[in-house]
């Protein structure tokens, strides 16, 4: 199962496992938060724009088995060992992991077809600060293969009517986010700052838009990974210990 | 001094007086924080696009004597009785109250003139829930004299490059403010979530914006009003008691 300098890891929830190579990328908490905060319902068919080791995919079917997804993925090398983290999990039925672009995602796999399009997207801005030399971890941390506005404009494109885009990215990019999401008709309804601790400013943001909403948005309270240093918020325990996991799985 | 129904009132700082009108509005926590919340600098030209009882050039003047300040009213009753809050404080070289209509202020007060804009504009969107049937409650609180768009767009248009705009509205309008801050070329840099206790959602937000500005969000860590019901935090007491004013005035 494992290639080169790859390694299995355990992902949180159900005893699920997946397969990492630390020289490229390994989930990390806004993947968890991501999986946790997205509204998701039996039957959801679901995108993950930019899927990596497909760990979103892997956290949704934890959270609701009786879901269809596909993580999309441009490298093929990660394609490849998202696919065995898949079969790894016997989740085959469950999740397709699909080599393709984003900024082509709606025409590949089919316009107004999906309930949710999730993604924890590149969160550099094109053009700023320095890029990786390796492709792989570039194209995962800077907009170099495509731009915030392309996921959301194709996130867009892929939903039914009353579909829902949920996204997790920095608070400097707020701004653009919002605005983005307005502009491709995906009103944001539902945000979340996520803070280290009381006191610090937030390093995280989840956001909740829905195709054709009304404006309503939803501020929820402040979520702190910390109560103390090195000390987990009962809310954090919560989201490890699964309390949110549907019952049957 | 006082006319009709009016009383007089203890503005938290310098021992400043306010004259208010129950029956309209009485000035909030919300310019208090706003109060606080903006960047001031001697010297600096002012504008407050709906300025009520004048309760912001007050708090503003009690920060930073050194300023210049036109609160813009549209209602005559209004600025008389503000006028006379500014006299009564011996304020009248620093704050000037002028009867106007926010949807014409660069045109009146000068383009580009100005260093600082603030507002405490209405929340209620046009056309939402109930709208006062006193004329004077229902300019404070709903957007039939002007809109959101109109305050930010005179508020850019009278700001020098590299001016600010310091406003306090509700969450849910998040995405109305930023989008039409940055479609007029108020670039939002610096934002507050202001929550009325730990584990609520927020009911207030603090955001400035610079003309011209680089994207570059900074979202503070949250203020929390109380730390416990009816114990104020200690951030809001800092507020209060005025920790943040300057030493001479």
């Amino acid at each position: 199962m494992l290639r080169g300098e790859e390694r299995m890891d355990d992902l949180i929830w159900r005893n699920l496992k997946i397969i990492q190579n630390p020289r490229w990328f390994c989930f990390s908490l806004d993947a968890i938060l991501l999986a946790d905060f997205a509204t998701i319902k039996p039957g959801d068919r679901v995108v993950d724009l930019g899927t990596g080791t497909g760990v979103l995919p892997l956290l949704l079917c934890a959270r609701v088995r009786d879901i269809r997804i596909i993580g999309l993925e441009i490298k093929a090398e990660v394609v490849d060992m998202a696919q065995r983290s898949v079969a790894l999990n016997g989740l085959g039925e469950h999740i397709l992991i699909r080599e393709g672009d984003i900024r082509t995602a709606a025409s590949d796999l089919g316009k107004g077809g999906f309930d949710l399009v999730v993604s924890n997207p590149p969160y550099a801005p094109a053009g700023s600060g320095k890029v990786s030399g390796c492709a792989i971890k570039a194209a995962a941390r800077s907009e170099v293969l495509c731009k915030l506005e392309d996921v959301i404009q194709e996130a867009a494109a892929l939903l039914n009517t009353e579909g829902r885009m949920a996204l997790v990215h920095r608070p400097f990019r707020l701004t653009d986010i919002l605005c983005s999401m307005r502009h491709s008709q995906l009103e944001p309804k539902r945000l979340r700052f996520v803070y280290p601790i009381l006191g610090k400013e937030p390093n995280l943001v989840l956001i909740e838009g829905i195709k054709n909403g009304k404006k309503d948005l939803h501020i929820l309270p402040p979520l702190f990974v910390y109560q103390q240093p090195g000390i987990h918020s009962e809310a954090m325990k919560e989201i490890f210990g699964g309390k949110f996991l549907s019952q049957e799985w």
